[in-house]
């Protein structure tokens, strides 16, 4: 213990920060999962330099920024690990459909049809406003025209994992499939030390449509750069089945021969993997991107969630595009996970809402491999943090924060959020960047969409 | 077709009209599900005077209000077929927990230590303020101390179908269990004819909880006072397996040899019931009270929807209490309901949107005995009526309202909403009463609870 007055000199010299969260109930998300009923927390250049009960001593610092949080919830930006951001322009554009309809039908032709520079940025922004003002501060992205999807996310202040994606098809932005490496790897190389926010990636879209050798590739060059690789994986029986018939093994398997499960790849779905694949994916250190909602309206299945954490692997949460959930809110996949997880256990302490939080922040930061800098309120961390409000009829009253964040809020609860330090939406307003412009951009192009379409 | 003066001289004298809502899209839930992409409504007298596309020739009437939807959805007000209310009260206080520990060692010491007059007042005004701001204008409850219950729903202007609670046990108000049925039937006579919004019922616990002899009487007592009877039936396996120790059937056959099941009567949840006791229920014309959230938070199961469905029962939507749901909004049902229905059939195009819209609304309108009123947009039905914005990320862009409505809307989407041809909330603020208040109070005595049980 030091002395008083060495104490206060010490405490006089460290508080140097930019800006102050207080009055708040600080849901950390750290080794402990340490709740502080009444706290504050101290910025300054992008990180979190003070985590700390009761209120701030102002007469110790000087913060350019002083936020009310009014007795709300300060917790650390969901992270959202599975999304395709421009398919906001296909949201509710068809549903209730049988799976190859939708997609053959529907979501394939309006994709080829409608994706260009244009109509990727406007689709993309969209996302980030919606991402930004649900709470999400960093997500995980794949799909074709990334360079558009990253001019877009860079200018929102998000954080994200952009990934080009590859499939041996023609696909929008790469008509000849032979360039599809070659494109993503160049999009990697653009991005990869442009913005301090975005962090590029390669997205092979599945081992049902790519061929043995890009998969191969797209892992090496991945690898090469020291970036993770993302694939749709084990998502629907049919692919399952598909899988068997043409590898003679199940698609966890068959990425596992060629080489390209590691901690450096991420697997989105996981939904039909037997006990074997999961000590496949535990072994290997892959993480995995849990999409409740998305398969549950495709009529996919229900992943094996308690199983593959039992076995020590990584699941964060994600959305997947617009079109398959309809929203980009990570609060109901909060909710969605947990009681779909109780009700298939019919057993309620089945994923109990601590755990929850941590799968939508911390864990959803080490599916990632974002660990280090985000997912938790805790010293050194960027500052990806949101506000709650808890003063509205629905989260009346509070007993465990936790709980609230997952069975009780949605994305329009979220009050203010920070990224790397930088406010980006104040008391629901979105800083950066102009929503009603993006909205009408994108209503614009959703009329051309629908008079083709329908 | 009438001459162009006759014409215009009826449509002159027919548009005496208080309030028009316009420039909506209208979701009427009528018989052909019409959705008008542009129309308006006029109200008179608390009913429904016009459904019209286009938008209202404002020469041919003088209304006293105009409401501008800003081409937001205008749609029937939801219809929450199963809650109790005062149990905000208890919102988030245990989760997680196995169902007996949470009720035995949680839910029963709080109801029978803080249940008394002025804690189910103000934990019913809670409860009354979040579902007007989500949408739902009429609910269906049955809970103890009704009374109170039934004095803050008086004062809030919403509709609602409300019962006092029937055990073979104490219960706050009914320290004799030999009182309950007396009990009950004095509330209804006290209720029936006091307020034009309130319609009183008697709501038998559950056949675990009520001897023969007790659900016979309550069945009696409502059938004579032409009311309906609410009861929970088929919640969990251990009620089904408990009842076919004690009965040699299951709830629902011992509730029809009984005599209990008949048009009037409501089942909440039918979780548990085989392919004869759907019958039962079909044949007899009972409705039941579906709380997909609730049914997965505790566990319990997931209710044959479609079974039931295809079989002609009416299904509405609950969210059961606040304290396994966490919340009362129901447009988290639709999308539950949508949801978990696809993924347990691993078929997408199992119920599709316009089915879940009508779930909330028309056919909770049915479950409740109330369809001739109210759950369609249609002329000569009381006028409750909300409206939705649109104009916001999340909902941008927009191709089919019920989707929409379905997938990607919550509570907080809801703007405006009217019972009975009367405005309640306006642009998100609660009008007939004051909702801050309401919070402060059950703060308060959240405290209390709060204090002595952790």
């Amino acid at each position: 213990m030091l002395p008083e007055s060495n104490n206060t000199f010490r405490k006089a010299s460290f508080m140097n920060v930019e800006t102050v969260i207080h009055n708040g109930i600080l849901v950390t998300v750290n080794n402990r999962l340490d709740i502080i009923q009444k706290g504050w927390i101290g910025i300054r250049n992008s990180l979190i330099q003070a985590v700390e009960e009761g209120a701030p001593d102002l007469s110790t610092m000087v913060p350019q920024r002083c936020i009310d949080a009014k007795g709300g919830i300060v917790m650390p930006g969901l992270v959202n690990t599975h999304t395709h951001l421009p398919m906001t322009l296909f949201r509710g554009l068809a549903d209730d459909l049988p799976l190859m309809t939708w997609l053959k039908d529907h979501i394939f032709p309006a994709e080829s049809r409608y994706l260009e520079p244009e109509t990727v940025y406007w689709g993309s922004r969209m996302a980030c406003a919606e991402m930004l003002l649900s709470g999400t501060t960093c997500c995980c992205g794949g799909y074709f025209l990334e360079e558009h999807v990253a001019r877009a996310v860079a200018e929102t202040g998000m954080r994200a994992v952009l990934a080009q994606g590859v499939i041996d098809s023609p696909a929008p932005g790469v008509p000849d499939p032979k360039q599809n490496i070659s494109h993503a790897a160049n999009f990697t190389d653009k991005w990869l030390k442009r913005n301090a926010l975005i962090q590029p990636s390669i997205f092979c879209h599945a081992p049902y449509t790519c061929s043995d050798e890009t998969l191969k590739s797209a892992k090496s060059a991945a690898t090469k750069r020291g970036l993770t690789l993302q694939i749709h994986a084990a998502e629907t029986r049919l692919e399952r089945e598909q899988s068997f018939r043409e590898n003679g093994v199940g698609p966890v398997t068959h990425l596992d021969r060629l080489g390209l499960l590691d901690s450096g790849t991420i697997l989105a779905h996981c939904v039909w993997v037997d006990e074997r694949e999961m000590e496949v994916i535990a072994t290997r250190g892959c993480t995995v991107a849990h999409c409740p909602e998305s398969n549950m309206k495709l009529g996919s299945g229900i992943a094996p969630v308690k199983a593959m954490r039992d076995r020590g692997i990584v699941l964060g949460l994600g959305t997947d595009g617009s079109a398959s959930n309809n929203n980009l809110d990570i609060f109901g996949e909060m909710d969605m996970v947990a009681k779909i997880q109780k009700v298939v256990s019919t057993d309620p302490t089945a994923l109990c809402a601590p755990e929850v939080v941590k799968m939508a922040t911390l864990d959803g930061a080490r599916v990632i491999g974002m660990a280090d800098r985000i997912g938790s309120l805790e010293v050194g961390k960027q500052a990806d943090i949101i506000v709650l409000g808890t003063d509205s009829a629905h989260m009346t009253p509070l007993y465990h924060p936790e709980s609230h964040i997952v069975y009780t809020a949605n994305g329009g609860d979220v009050r203010d959020v920070f990224v790397g330090g930088k406010q980006v939406v104040l008391n629901r307003e979105v800083l950066a960047f102009n929503v009603q412009e993006t909205m009408d951009r994108v209503n614009h192009i959703a009329k051309r969409i629908k008079r083709v379409t329908f």
